[in-house]
């Protein structure tokens, strides 16, 4: 008799729940729904004074709806007993944080401050608290704390305590009503269970928690305020959980919202990332695996803890429970070849495209894929979102050469993909350079099903062959792998979660020898303006983004 | 009673001719005829054979053709009588080359050497015969010679010597039955006249001569190919003049052809760039005239000979008689514009200027116009055809950088505009930095009276006030000048003929000072990226084109 379990992914826009059977991982049913209030950038709901700059709130209502419709429809889909899915676990972007009172409850679904922006969720890409974040690095490494090099040496706008220092400074007295600030995985997850846990992976990778040493220290948050020296008691409440433990059991209120049996058992929330890894096979050191879409997010197991310069972090338990998981990431990839195709593509290409019957992503894939490797003689740097790894810099900006009045759009649309594979051996030789070895290389993501010339230049530049998840939804699948540990009649571990569920395609890319020698010398090009252009030799861009005004 | 002038400027597709009254310079009538074989790059007309790269032909007869169509139409236009018709003379691009027989025919008329591709015209942007340039280049190096420092250093591959060697070097039987190379202008001009000159501004630019010092040595040129130490005397035939001097009279045979009087007489041909500037109303040295179309043109008055680094050439009498022409340039201008306004502007735009009732130049202008300088953070370098001056360099080719996932069209745009503007203000510095002033600006060609956005952007660089040519036609209007001067009732000489019938528009372009310092910033970050990328700091540009392949 097979078991099932629920994995729920929730994205930037929308919440998708995929019912596996745990026996293979095999997906019975999927559903979707899209926040009613997606990314709030302009004014709150019901509200017209306009927000500032860099707002990106959500409503945690939105995440209720998810469960509420996207769990009874795979159950009806699936038409499996309830009794027969036996665990359940949710993953989540991240830092995404819900500020709640005492009852638990957001303070957004309250009425007295329905109308403050600092009442709702503040989504992970939520950037205006760069001030606060600043405020925090420059005393961070003023007290040469040991902990900020575990974060390559920077604590982004995007994380927890930026994020907060951001509500007690502009609104103390909302500060003052906010009983918890909780990552929305654990708020949600403490919906259903109706117990508060944290998982420690958010806590490691956004809120500077450290397994064995824990938080920063009282001394530390006084020195950033006076008003923070007991946050941790005050504001940072729950117990503590690894991922791939067990957060609690449905409550009877919420089994019966969701058609689902009381025995259900919920596992601590997760990352939307982090999450990932076993999805697609990953089990040992050495493994990396690349989430390809809009950005690209790295997550790479190791068996110690080392330090890093400009990667995003490294927690113990942090993605596949008995590893050590490395962060890093390249803030735009996807949305690079998006901006290109969307704005750049003139009339004589569309028509040409047209002609061969493609639309116009499959036709500049077709003519970039009959270039040769430095045919084009264009060279580009990939930040075109900044650098997230490994110069951990927002302001430096995209920048191509080699142009001349013969260049032609598929030329510059591989140049571009070309440079997120640049960008991404940085990052590897970056590891390697300071004793993390990277053996294997996974991708996963909407990105690399879609592009079959994006993973040969991948495999080309990086020199190793690159294996692909074969899911359509990684991550809820990694999450329903985490609740098929904690159930009673599951796997015994994520390694044995991980033997039956994972999905690998039997394709792999391989790096071709010739290509590798022609794209080495490239790279050579390429680390050069990187430095010349990241590491302050010439620091233009910066200087131009000032001017901007 | 008023006396008439023509003049006819031979183009790179196509001639053009204007009548002009020569007491105030007004356009009675034009006419332009496009040469029916073009430019000859793919094969020769009625061969199929494909032809070598980078070659660049044209058939002398389509420059007869000009003749014969646009003089009696420009009479018949003006209904003027043809003895007041007092002065003819034409301008041409240049270095165009026309290898001819004993008979001053071009061998391409001999139907033993019409299916050879050296027996055709060289057009000046045929570029075949850069290896030739090369040897000679090092020889004039290695033998340091005084003559290499009038070029800024380096002979251009388009120019006279090299275009020889690859006849000499590539078919030397043909190369035996060559009489004479000529100029394309001075040929013209011959066929019109029954009599050989060659006019000393193109020996000038063109062909490493020097009023008082004549030719490189026979010496020399015995060193670059012992069959070319009499070249001069063998190949380079027929008495050298000035321009403003008189070439000839017409011939009773095309007199009757053209339907002009035998008294009107031919002044020496001459160049597109350089006839110009008498057009323009330029009569003091410190005055530039900027010839903007594709590529730019710059012809700078001086009152005496300075060797200037990466300059074309300077040349006495090499345009307004009297003064020393400096000359330089920019191999790509409105080409560069054209070629992303072309193919890389995408559906959303055009929708836009679509609903803005605008063509998309105009759009892009509009929206452009409206940037504050250094809003977009973008700056590019204009190297998309190379970099003539001041770095003489084909290899290097274009950059942008600052671009991020908001950067829009208008932008990139204007920034390329800007990029253009950046390179003269290069140009404008080492001319001052190595003694040779400049007080005045003007510009003329096709791109400043389309885009008033250029010419204000350009003020704001250069910080100084730019006078616009005020003629559609002024290189025509330049040859009807110098044709004016030659005549026996026209004017005493260029400058009264400047006086009188030059064109300029009353109103300027001013700098604004506000602008003036903004750009200042932006322009020192140009020049350490112009000087990283193109004086052997990081010769990327180069390495790439070469694993082109």
């Amino acid at each position: 008799m097979s078991k099932y379990t629920i994995g729920i992914n929730f994205g930037t826009l929308s919440g998708r729940a995929v019912l596996v059977d745990i026996s293979d991982g095999s997906v019975k049913a999927s559903s979707v729904h899209a926040y009613k209030n997606a990314v709030i950038t302009d004014h709150l709901p019901g509200d017209d004074a306009p927000l500032p700059h860099d707002y990106a709130l959500q409503d945690p209502n939105d995440y209720l709806e998810v469960l509420k419709r996207t769990i009874p429809a795979v159950m009806k889909e699936s038409a499996i007993q309830k009794q027969d899915v036996i665990g359940l676990s949710i993953d989540f972007t991240a830092c995404t944080v819900v500020p709640v009172d005492e009852h638990n409850q957001p303070l957004s679904f309250n009425e007295n401050h329905r109308n403050n922006k600092h009442a709702w969720v503040k989504l992970w890409k939520h950037h205006a608290a760069q001030k606060y974040a600043d405020e925090l690095n420059a005393l961070a490494h003023e007290e040469k704390t040991d902990w900020i090099n575990r974060y390559g040496g920077k604590i982004s706008s995007e994380w927890l305590f930026p994020k907060i220092m951001q509500v007690l400074k502009e609104d103390y007295e909302l500060y003052q009503n906010v009983d918890n600030f909780l990552e929305a995985t654990d708020w949600v997850t403490s919906q259903m269970t109706d117990h508060v846990v944290r998982n420690s992976c958010t806590l490691g990778y956004k809120a500077m928690y450290h397994h064995e040493k824990g938080f920063p220290s009282k001394d530390f948050f006084k020195k950033l305020d006076p008003r923070m020296e007991n946050i941790i008691d005050e504001k940072i409440k729950g117990d503590i959980i690894d991922v791939g433990q067990k957060a609690g059991s449905l409550t009877p209120k919420w089994a019966e919202i969701l058609g689902l049996s009381e025995n259900t058992v919920v596992a601590a929330g997760n990352v939307d990332a982090h999450v990932s890894p076993p999805a697609a096979g990953l089990n040992k050191a050495g493994q990396m695996l690349m989430i390809m879409g809009t950005s690209t997010c790295d997550i790479l197991l190791g068996d110690k803890e080392t330090m890093v310069p400009g990667m995003c972090g490294v927690v113990k338990n942090g993605s596949v429970p008995g590893f050590y998981a490395y962060e890093s990431g390249q803030s735009a990839v996807g949305d690079i070849f998006a901006w290109f195709v969307d704005d750049y593509i003139g009339e004589n290409t569309r028509k040409e495209a047209t002609s061969a019957g493609l639309d116009i992503h499959a036709y500049l894939e077709q003519e970039a894929s009959k270039l040769k490797i430095g045919e084009s003689g264009l060279l580009a740097l990939d930040w075109f979102g900044g650098n997230r790894s490994i110069l951990v810099d927002a302001d430096v900006q995209g920048m191509m050469l080699g142009m001349n009045l013969n260049t032609k759009p598929y030329e510059i649309y591989r140049a571009l993909i070309e440079s997120t594979a640049f960008g991404k051996r940085i990052i590897i030789d970056n590891y390697k350079a300071h004793g993390v070895p990277i053996d294997e290389i996974y991708v996963s993501g909407g990105l690399p099903n879609k592009n079959k010339m994006l993973l040969q230049i991948y495999a080309d530049v990086l020199n190793i062959e690159i294996k692909i998840a074969d899911s359509e939804h990684t991550s809820a699948l990694g999450a329903a792998m985490f609740a098929s540990v904690v159930a009673k009649d599951g796997h015994k571990s994520i390694k044995e979660a991980t033997e039956k569920m994972a999905k690998v395609k039997e394709e792999t890319v391989k790096p071709n020898p010739e290509n590798v020698k022609k794209y080495q010398k490239i790279y050579d090009e390429f680390k050069v303006l990187h430095d010349y252009f990241g590491r302050g030799d010439n620091d233009v861009m910066k200087r131009l983004k000032r001017l901007k005004g």
